[in-house]
């Protein structure tokens, strides 16, 4: 039975963790042979955004590593971070020495696996954003009817 | 079968973006004809508090513009929208010219729906507050046992 | 059925305040009856790994009030906090007047009443962190794959 097995992920945040986390799960479910949606919304738009993992030749790992070393919550991050008792140098060692999979390689290889992106075009009109403003992965365009319906026959439902 | 076609969102954070995003799936998810309850929790019962839209004769909308304008998570938010690729003055005229909906637009609208308010007692005892500090609109005063079993019936269930 | 009454939770944040969501949600289904998982990842590590509790003598309730003391993120909780019409003082001694349910008496109640715990290894390995160096208290270190094998079934997921 369709949707039995489908997964739908609303990606709200543009936090890189978040969005990692994000396509941890789709691709992940999708290679279960799980039908995968991800619900680009608000700030999440940004994650498909044409020219966002473009940006200034900056690799998302980078991008993390420059909101570490910014205020706010850059600053929360390297304290929580701290908390798991490693400093900021030894992460960003780690994360290379484990090779962090970064956006650019996450976002084809969901494609790959036929995970189903939409951008919402409630938070589109919003943002003053058009359907070129966004990458060709983006398969639809569409609201919260959309969504909802994919929704309430996904067996797992997230909020991101 | 009753709960079938049911929706429940945990309202737990109290910022303004996200409680805009909780009200426009449970305002599009009642008029599909779906059950939708809302539970607002710790930073999401400010949302329903008696007092909290009037606060000042401020909008929501001048609400997020101050958040802008702030430190803290404003810097934050303001550093996203730069990644959209808009500034902070295109944004602000872009949110006027596309009237971005307001709560006091979308609750009373969500109450004329049918969807369900619960606020959380549990979060309500820790926060020193009581049912007379709430708005009208809510329904139910509830802990995680009235959510639980909601949800355990829902097809979609959200935290956000 | 296995699976129907399931609850699945993913503590994706370090943030003690979502910490404490997710382990009353968890503990509440766990009362009710219900098999209840919690899947660790991310920043959520923390709250499992050996040390974090006892981390300097404090209490969460210090750390929070630490957080609050700081600037970021607790100089954003102080605000929502004063949203809520109580300050920072009257706050503090409403927390030691109610009482707060802290960690220290959630996680071992969790396990008491048969919540899972399960530690992520995508992020273990990401963070550098090794099984010695979790509490004893996770039952399983695991996967995405594991976690949605879980939530397909599970007839409520959160991700907190």
């Amino acid at each position: 039975m369709p949707g039995e097995e489908s997964v739908t992920i609303v990606v709200f945040s543009g936090e890189l963790d978040r969005a990692l986390a994000a396509f941890n799960i789709a691709t992940t479910a999708a290679s279960m042979g799980m039908e995968v949606t991800m619900f680009f919304t608000f700030w999440g738009l940004g994650v498909v955004k044409r020219g966002t993992l473009e940006r200034g030749g900056k690799s998302p790992m980078q991008w993390m590593m420059g909101m570490m070393d910014r205020g706010g919550t850059g600053h929360l991050k390297l304290s929580k971070m701290d908390m798991l008792g490693a400093g900021r140098r030894s992460m960003k060692s780690l994360m290379k020495k484990y090779r962090m999979p970064s956006l650019e390689e996450m976002l084809p290889m969901a494609k790959e696996l036929g995970v189903h992106f939409v951008a919402c075009t409630t938070s589109m009109a919003l943002m003053g954003l058009e359907e070129a403003d966004f990458i060709d992965d983006v398969d639809e365009f569409a609201g919260a009817a959309t969504y909802l319906g994919l929704a309430s026959t996904g067996s797992v439902n997230l909020f991101i």
